[in-house]
């Protein structure tokens, strides 16, 4: 197991981070040890309003959160500049929120806390309060000191996948595809399955983009002008990459076996499998970090913060799979 | 039940049509009254290559098989034009193949079969021969008299899914979508989900084409320049038309049993989620002919032909299901 506990983030205070924090501590027989970083009074006014009888216990330094887990949560206090309101995001909030980051990434980086699992954020929250980043995962790679290229990788018990496009149009999506993009992608996840994984030979395989991978070519040609290139080079350089796949048959119960990470080309064509198969347990781990980083693979849903209707279940998988990477690691 | 058996296609001799045939009778418990129209000599060599102990009963007509089924696989003889050898296709049977169909259909028209369900068939192969059509639904669609404009529905126990394009590129997919397009597949998607499968009121789930539905613009206009003006168009006709839905969440658990059918922008968008649902009980129906017909969702597969690997559950679940539109259509 992990020789120091998991840094879990608030997230945005209006949102389920609280809800799902304090259920996940609830099942703490099938959690690691982790401290939160939030502010203790709300999180104790939290725990009246959901009727959770939950002993919240301030600590000092990540080490305490060891003895304490079983039988209180254990919280790194970090206030807020005003009250939040379950459901009502406040920019005032917004420097507390990036706080909570900051202050894991430095207790991981100086080796108090085996990892970092952030509670979601609303990106749109803190555009408002000035951040510059994309999201999460490029702030992260910001304080981790620049130079690493994070890579999302999705998972759930049977699937993990990694993009080579993220979050642009499908048209994009087509245009932004690359041989040297998806080379990338698959080096990063390659080391991350032998570092993070313990798994000493990974199997890759990649996606066509087309139906049944363009077949030969008569339906696009992106598998043969970019794909295939790709997973040339990549076999040249020792890495089991194979495919192009067609993209229907590659998550089925004979194929899931068959590999250990799916290299998508595009949003939905590695999320919609994933969501199919698991949508309560996705978990969200940042590859290529010089931390094990995941989350929850949703986001604050607003609409329901405070109410307890939120499931705990992804940040349960989010944290496991967080100590399981960072065990590996060593 | 339906007062008529069902009218099975042998497909290509070469292929797995035979195995899949052979070993659904051998179920027959759960299957509806079928005949195979088929060479009676090489199908009786199949069983015995196979050690199956299958009485083969030649009929004359299909009312016939009414009566033996339950003991014997009735057949309607087609004989080929040379022997066929498992996974070795010979153009000289084409018209064979072809005349399968073609008979298949004259007696669902003449109201002696309830429905058609067809064998697996190699476009190569006919093509070799003369073939002029882009595939089976498109002949099927020819010998119903022309006009009847075919939609292909992909279906297993949980999900339905029609697909607003079909083989094509993923860049020509994007190019290709139009409002009239997805309004046409929607209408008669309605009309056989009312006809076919007795629902009343259905309900069409119709997907986005981006990551998140686009998010209002931001990764992508199609949908809001062309999939939410269809979707209305649709409502204001009385179809109950929902979305555009982000893809990713319209196939989860929680998702599956809100909607009739998922109308799908793409190939993958659609036979992603339902291969990954359930590879082996897919089943294909043609949906906008003047009869019904279904067939199981997997190809000729000529490399294990003659071997009885192949699975019969995709051709028992499309001959169900076949029983089961012929019975809504009364």
């Amino acid at each position: 197991m992990i020789p120091s506990p998991l840094a879990l983030t608030m997230g945005d205070p209006a949102g389920v981070g609280g809800d799902i924090t304090l259920k996940a501590w609830l099942k703490r027989d099938v959690c690691p040890p982790f401290f939160v970083i939030d502010d203790i009074e709300r999180l104790t006014a939290l725990a009246a309003r959901l009727n959770l009888n939950i002993p919240i216990h301030a600590i000092d330094s990540p080490a305490q959160a060891m003895d304490i887990f079983t039988t209180a949560l254990p919280i790194l206090h970090q206030p807020l500049a005003v009250p939040s309101i379950p459901g009502k995001p406040d920019a005032a909030n917004a420097r507390a929120t990036l706080a909570a980051i900051e202050r894991a990434v430095a207790l991981v980086q100086s080796g108090q806390a085996a990892a970092v699992v952030t509670n979601p954020i609303s990106k749109d929250v803190l555009y408002g309060a000035g951040f510059k980043f994309p999201g999460h995962t490029e702030f992260l790679a910001h304080l981790a000191g620049g130079g690493a290229q994070p890579v999302m990788m999705l998972a759930c018990e049977k699937l993990r996948v990694v993009l080579a496009t993220v979050h642009v149009s499908l048209k994009d999506a087509i245009a932004q595809l690359s041989t040297d993009g998806i080379c990338t992608i698959a080096r990063i996840t390659h080391a991350a399955l032998k570092r993070d994984f313990a798994i000493a030979d990974p199997v890759l395989a990649v996606a066509g983009l087309n139906p049944h991978a363009g077949e030969g070519g008569a339906m696009g040609r992106e598998e043969i002008d970019i794909i295939a290139p790709a997973i040339r080079h990549l076999q040249n350089e020792g890495i089991n990459a194979q495919g192009p796949y067609p993209p229907d048959t590659l998550f089925t119960s004979k194929a899931l076996p068959t590999y250990d990470a799916a290299l998508c080309m595009y949003h939905d064509q590695g999320l919609i499998p994933l969501k199919t198969l698991d949508f309560e347990r996705g978990v969200n781990a940042t590859l290529g970090l010089p931390f094990v980083r995941t989350s929850p693979d949703h986001g604050t849903a607003f609409d329901i913060a405070g109410t307890g209707k939120a499931s705990e279940l992804s940040l349960i998988a989010a944290l496991n799979m967080a100590a399981q990477m960072a065990a590996a690691r060593g």
